[in-house]
């Protein structure tokens, strides 16, 4: 029992829009009635000015901290960050997360029920932006009654968001912490996705999106495989892995998983059929592939002009996903607008993964961070 | 028109075994009769000491230079390096080049008539190694009444059969350059492989390896798609196409392939289907994921000492499939044991296929390492 855990959390549900009044969306688009499932941790302080809003990433979801039941095996996703005393101080700061649109955890998406047809969504859901889950979770602090956030947090695609928050409503972020992301993804990252979109798209039990039941389960899979391996180190897989075999001394010389890092993606790659929607992944990481601050806001030295919130950068030295060069980048543009820019590289063998995993080393950067923000207010 | 084309050129087949006397693998299955595809450039002279031996890797075959036909659009895959007055000087050197066993050109493979049920072998074909490839390499010299090789000459895949015949038969290698390789396939490169083959053998059509006609093509697709990102450096991608789209100014909001980098993967992976057999891929990816100097010679440096070929070790900067640190570990092993060694890390944007595109930095270094080669013999 983790003593400082949040404890029990039970999930809120906030809808707006409808179909008479959708949401409009970067595309066009509308969408509406929109669900976003959310949770809080701590308490809001009388103005509601200590509120902390935390995005996940890919396959993340609004429940970032505590458990949902007395005997629940699964914590957060971020549950080492979260809570009294850890690096999201629970009894300092109102967190909050909220699954994105397109997700598959409850806030609409391809899953969701279209309102027009009664059926789901499936490939019929609208090709959603950064911006478009951005706009959705405004809609949900809006809401909340939160005027401006106390900070805004989040790793790889959270880290998205969380510069689409400091580009489009500067007034509103009071700080923003970035974590192993980039200004836009690579064509590297790009060429991954396609290659887990493919996998699902040429599974036939997609069809077409319109699967019940299990769906595309192999072409999940696969997709996940792919994720794994760009999450995780040369080094790391080498260290934990290496050519050990999984349950023998002599090679089989057949086709079964022989190697303990095939055995340990395949693994990952079928528990994650288990909990996440094969549409789902397509249109996250689509939203993924077309985030790209230089198209949406210019190049990237005015596109941060107008930032007003205190920054905080953090890379990862083995991660070859988003590379601390493409941190870098956002740093020097924000330095040359003569911003406030925090930036750390954290050296870490855990490759991308590891602002999920190297939790001692990110909550003394946060800790002292977030202080030094509140010291700037009171000043 | 190449003024220093070998021409056109003529493969060979050598058959050696026999279902009563076969080959007997590693694995302790047999294989017989087996054949063996090659070509060979340029002439062999009195005593046959000028034999070069090429070693192609994962999608390459035996036809190394020149071209089949006087209207053939494609030349082999390493012309840039064989010919009169290349790197691999055809007017000095007698050139080989053979596909190896399992592979899909020829060379008996899963593809070939399994002699015992009069189908093609499919999934009943032997897992194979390096060794395997090696040992019938060794029956074509001995054919060919080559005792010693000038050089034996591989990048990639290609590198490991040159490290494998320097151990195997030292007394038969004069001199070894092995490019763009390692002593064993690390933990990502085999997860690399684990993937795409895990995508073909879940594509419905490969049906436990008893396709006809076309296949698991979606699933070979796919592998190869990864295989391709691999070979590539992120750097190369982002120059190459960064994140250009392919056709259009705007961004589509649907699933079609949108981005350049899509299109380009998406056409490699078609074209690769037409050339390439899916189960030719498991098994040689397996065979790669086997190789292993220090599972079969013993530690390193145990395992280099009774080499006495003149080795040449090259590497690329940006090569991250087979990264220079691979490579160094080698040199290491050889250097610890008082080899003649010589190692260069070209300086290169290309990734692991430089070595089929950097032909020029090559061609200096091959050039003067095999005049060096003659001189010793000489001394």
């Amino acid at each position: 029992m983790d003593r400082n855990s949040v404890g029990i959390v039970t999930p809120n549900k906030f809808t707006f829009g409808s179909v008479e009044e959708p949401m409009v969306l970067e595309s066009g688009r509308t969408l509406g009635p929109v669900d976003i499932m959310y949770e809080t941790y701590g308490e809001p302080n009388a103005d509601r000015s200590n509120a902390i809003l935390i995005c996940h990433a890919l396959s993340g979801d609004h429940h970032a901290a505590g458990y949902h039941s007395p005997h629940d095996p699964n914590t957060g996703w971020w549950d080492s960050m979260i809570g009294p005393g850890k690096g999201f101080d629970t009894r300092k700061y109102w967190v909050i997360c909220s699954n994105i649109i397109a997700g598959c955890k409850g806030s609409t998406g391809p899953l969701s029920i279209n309102p027009q047809t009664g059926q789901p969504y499936g490939l019929d859901f609208p090709v959603v932006t950064i911006g478009d889950m951005v706009e959705a979770q405004k809609r949900l602090l809006d809401h909340l009654q939160i005027k401006r956030l106390y900070s805004i947090a989040g790793g790889s695609m959270g880290g998205f968001q969380v510069l689409e928050w400091a580009l489009r409503y500067p007034d509103m972020v009071r700080s923003a912490i970035c974590i192993a992301s980039a200004a836009r993804l690579s064509a590297q990252a790009i060429a991954f996705n396609t290659i887990g979109r493919n996998a699902i798209t040429r599974d036939p039990e997609w069809r077409e999106g319109k699967y019940s039941d299990k769906g595309p389960e192999k072409g999940l899979a696969t997709a996940r495989m792919v994720g794994h391996i760009t999450y995780l180190s040369e080094m790391l897989l080498d260290a934990k892995f290496g050519r050990r075999l999984q349950s023998a001394s002599r090679l089989s010389y057949n086709f079964t998983t022989e190697f303990a890092i095939e055995s340990y993606l395949n693994h990952k790659g079928s528990a994650f059929t288990q909990r996440f929607d094969a549409n789902s992944y397509l249109y996250i990481t689509k939203a993924m592939d077309y985030f790209d601050i230089s198209r949406s806001h210019g190049p990237l030295k005015a596109a941060f002009a107008n930032v007003t919130a205190r920054c905080l950068f953090v890379s990862y030295s083995s991660d070859w996903l988003f590379p601390t060069s493409q941190t870098k980048e956002m740093v020097r543009a924000l330095l040359s607008n003569g911003k406030p820019v925090s930036f750390i590289e954290i050296n870490s063998p855990y490759g991308h993964d590891a602002f999920l995993i190297e939790e001692e080393k990110l909550t003394h950067i946060l800790t002292g961070f977030l202080t030094g923000v509140a010291k700037e207010v009171a000043a």
